[in-house]
């Protein structure tokens, strides 16, 4: 089923964290499934849903990306490995496609006293290079890295033209992710900002999408906890079971056990954490939301949560989970997914945020849906369309040539 | 809102098992709230996309049934208080509604020899008559007494002139839960299973029902581990999560409890909780679900459930959810939620199952649906419809004549 | 058997907090266990180890104590039984003895400008005018008040002779549950903290109590997360599993929940919880403790743990607890228990820290011994010995003649 | 620290199951430890306290057996380490002495129509050429064997003489267990039963065992939730919190689900975990313990208990935990610790129940202590003493001559 025709046209996927966990689990379990080493267990668009959307196989994708660690990629999925993130078995397998993946990856860290605007066109010029070596339809820009501080507010981020102006001079205007979505934009790209960082959330970086004609989707993969919570949240809705307390806690070690220890970083997770439970429930809702670091679970993570809730004459009942996860893996099969399902916006001709992809986040962009199986529906109906349901179709787009519809 | 304008005509509730938790809940929780002393929570039918929908009022509601227990309303309300389903400052408030209830509950015992054909028209009488004494629209029976053990297949549940011809003689070929769904068809009514029990879900009962016009739903109400699954297990579907096992231990004292302690009364309950899950997810899961009298826990109930699943590249990971709830709690305002439906679709002439309510059961009548989010919407658009959407308008149905739309 | 003889000596309960839920809870026990109204159950000192230990018996105890709130202890009752930390069925009972306690209770609160030495001597007038007007063998003066901020180190913490120099002009040196320390020492009676405050922790009031002959024991009850941590710690440290991390989360409402809500106040509690762990294991284990104010769930707690650990050849497993108890209902059968072992201290000459009473605190004066077991043993010892083990018989202490062994 | 000195003498250990789990985990990693390969995390008399105690070095420990499993050892460690039971990095340390345990291991299967006594004969000659052909200071036999259902009583099991009398000609009066300590005894050997099955556990066994001088240490290793009962309880006790019920499930896979599936193999063990409760906390408890097979678990198991208790004036409360853990992992370096500990009684002249060995077991052969802390003072105090301080030297016992004190 994911074997390539030869003829079929390869799409390129270019992650911003290219040698992070989650970034070589997805590159490792492309390669093992491709190569019938693996079943396709955690991807979305593998499911009968999806068998009449026209989605690129996962052996038409080709890896590449920035990053600054330098690690490479077969080492790193050996130390995945021992962390029971990547089964042993599949190692000799996915060690050439890894190497090959790579090879294609670039320094893509800033320059001291660079201007933005030049920063930009210098990562640009990194995916148009990655493209037209490999002869791709297009490239899908993803960012896996590490969570950033949420940037304070700034009126350039409300305007594009303001905007472009003070990249011409700024060397820190954008925070690393926005600069990406603008970099990819700018390439003719999709983008998806997988992590809670700002991306291209800023209006700015959605009129310059709308003026390109290319579509994103983020942000925050929703993996663990707040999965949960968006299957489990809409039941106390329907109900009529009043939510009286939602509290959470969660040890993770890793990379991101590390960056989510900073305040600064973790609160831009935990503030979307709550906000998709009160919108989901509709009024506020007592308790909060610890993500510890704890060394010792490298790339498991442990989540509990309490909930409180009020039924019929206030009674007052409660109810806990439990989730014992590994985001790596949660998140690996997301992202290919999230690939395949950008691409094909990006074929139709689709331009700004996708709300359709807003099962896969925990903070969608162009939606404010929480209801998990809601979600679902709208995204299968969309995949599976004929025709786009969002935006016009964008006829001067220059990879819109390569669209197979 | 409330409040009954005197002139909108009033719905009868005759419950089987009218002293048990559930029903006292319910009959108390309908008074206290209409009267203003206790907010609405736990009940369904009164969320505003409900609010377009021709429901009787719950001041509407008058109460009546079967039961041999002896103690009377006002005094099980009392042990319902000290055991905490009730909040103790409502027992002035609902003390004459309930005596007024008790008024209306007969002893609806078997009698030595007595044929079923024969048993069934007295219990239909006392329906019947009490449908007349108070000038009744119509009346909703609902089956809230103990569980039953599954009765073994016979020739006669399927056909519904065999039936007949059997329960001319017979003095105990249905179980009681199905008696009663007989006596309340023949008595032109609609009727609630609750319980697990046997209730209408015979093809003799299906036929006889919509011979006579008149609808049923059930049966087993979701209140506690079940609602969970119905809510979680999607979750895994939607995200390609392959369940490996969901393992579940029910604790619980009470009537149930006790009950529940006979394998034989069990299976019927065990057997719709796994069935439940395996239509939802596709496949067998291994793992089995106890439940456990424990007398000390009285009302309450605690359940445990241990879900193991399997991801990118088969990485197995895991949850676990507990649930402290109080089943009476529960169920009691579902059981309003239901009677407000049933009666809105005998208004509307529907016959035979109702698949739309298939929201409130763990074994839902006509419909193979689980996920609680699609049963809800099912529910929503049903009961705003401005026409019936299932059965066909059963004109000379006696009831019909006081239908308000 | 809790009857007292009429003439067995009078025991006075002096509480700091006299108003708090956990002096209420334990004034209004007391009253119903001597009432015969309840059992005893929850009271360590009714056990069958201490029957032989000469204990005054709880209807030989009189309240009173220091507040500042003005809610009368009999409304305190009525609000405690709403919550579910007293039974409503005592309520009765108890009225007239928690109006008598109540009359007993004075305005504790300092004066503006007044050094701290006046105002030791004015709280001492007021626990030996209780004495006096009672006729009582002795006072044991209980500090169950809210938790403060440790204070920043003093020299004057570390001699008595500094301290008392200071005290003369200071208005603020020692925090408010030190200075009750102070002031009961310079009484003659025994000290009991059951807080995380400084209180009698400080060298210097050591000093006076051994000076004065008297007794103190200390400090932080040890009701909850940390009572089961002093329980499970060995288990892993006997079966020599290597623990890797420890984490908790404590919901709690009520007054407590405010509190600690203060990262300054909170500090001195999750500090005490962690030092009690790696004291009992013997190295440093990773994880964190947050205590999180739920105002929701007002008097009661649930706590979850998890816990990491590795066994033969590195093999890494997990154990998680949750708890969910009601602090007041554990704290206050303890304060009745301190009571009388402090008591029986006093009687017998001791000065000093007790660190026989270290099984009742997260962090026992004069001992570092935290297995709950080992503790006990040590407690049952010293009860029931025939002569004081620690500290020489204080034959001038003006208690003592009292004493009636 | 584990390196044998050439000189020491050797123990056998001869393993009833030596293909087992167990066996196999116990086997390997004997061998990792003395070659430096892992720690001797898990094993107890590796803690500081036995320092002074005369055990035998793991070094010098020589493993046989009797299994009826074909697999060989080696590859069993394979299998193990696949299921996370081993790390994979040790298997190329323990695969020659794995070997070389394997050729010790015999078919210790029943033969047709074989009377017993000639059967006991038998299994005794396989253990002595054992002893012999390894010049071993002693063997200790260990039941790591399937559980088998307890065997109905027979008044051959309470008299030496008759029990001698009926093997002459019966093939099935004994349970392969006590068959197994039977054969043991008569050669000379400890036996410790690390299964519920009965073992030595008949009185018979009991007077064979004094008669001949030999020590012997069971039953049911003590390994996941009755291990943190035997933690808890004690808690509850001491406190004077009333238990009111105590609930457990255990889900597992492996052989030992399988196994326990059959309700008669379960019973001895369920009713073992709970006769420890109960006579722990001195009263009857409500509440059951269920053992799931659920294969897909392979060697893991959880296990999720729920207490609920009472405490001050009746107040409710409960709490609950989970376990993960691999049995095999935590009872391996108990088997070790039972080899060692066993062969020192033996070598002291110890006969009969050691109930100082307590600490391991479930149900503790010669002691009703379940406290797990008085348990492990009780161990510590008799592997350090000087002299035996039960039973007496047996000067003519044929293995005592090797006895290194």
């Amino acid at each position: 089923m994911h074997a390539t025709t030869g003829t079929s046209p390869r799409i390129g996927v270019w992650m911003i964290g290219a040698r992070g966990s989650v970034a070589t689990a997805a590159t490792a379990g492309a390669a093992a499934i491709s190569a019938g080493s693996a079943s396709s267990d955690g991807c979305v668009t593998d499911l009968p849903p999806f068998r009449d959307a026209s989605l690129p196989a996962l052996a038409d994708l080709v890896f590449g990306g920035h990053d600054i660690v330098g690690v490479p990629l077969p080492a790193r999925a050996g130390q995945l490995a021992e962390a029971g993130v990547l089964p042993a078995g599949i190692l000799d397998t996915v060690r050439a496609p890894l190497a090959a993946a790579d090879r294609e990856i670039r320094d893509g860290a800033g320059r001291e006293g660079e201007p933005q605007a030049a920063a930009a066109a210098r990562l640009a010029a990194d995916i148009t290079s990655f493209r037209d070596r490999h002869g791709l339809e297009q490239v899908v820009v993803v960012n896996v890295s590490s969570t950033e501080p949420l940037p304070d507010p700034d009126p350039a981020f409300l305007d594009l033209d303001t905007l472009e102006e003070a990249l011409a001079t700024s060397t820190d205007l954008l925070p690393a992710s926005s600069l990406y979505a603008y970099a990819a934009f700018q390439a003719g790209c999709a983008y998806v900002n997988f992590t809670p960082s700002a991306g291209a959330s800023l209006p700015a970086l959605e009129q310059l999408a709308r003026r390109r004609g290319v579509p994103h989707a983020g942000r925050d993969g929703k993996t663990g906890e707040t999965l949960v919570k968006s299957a489990l949240a809409p039941m106390f809705t329907q109900r009529a079971l009043r939510l009286r307390s939602w509290s959470g806690t969660n040890l993770l070690g890793g990379g991101d056990g590390a960056t989510l220890e900073d305040p600064r970083a973790a609160r831009s997770k935990t503030e979307s954490k709550q906000r998709s439970l009160e919108e989901t429930v509709g009024h506020a809702v007592e308790g909060q939301v610890h993500i510890d670091n704890v060394p010792e679970m490298g790339e498991w993570k442990t989540a509990w949560d309490h909930i409180s809730f009020q039924g019929f004459l206030g009674v007052r009942m409660s109810m806990q989970f439990t989730w014992v996860g590994c985001d790596s893996a949660l998140a690996a099969p997301l992202v290919l997914d999230l690939v395949r399902l950008a691409a094909l916006a990006r074929r139709r001709g689709e331009a700004g945020a996708l709300p359709a992809l807003g099962f896969f986040f925990k903070d969608p962009a162009g939606s404010r849906e929480h209801n998990l199986t809601l979600q679902y529906e709208a995204l299968t109906r969309w995949a599976t369309a004929e025709a786009p349901e969002t935006g016009a179709a964008a006829a001067n787009s220059p990879a819109s040539t390569g669209a197979s519809r």
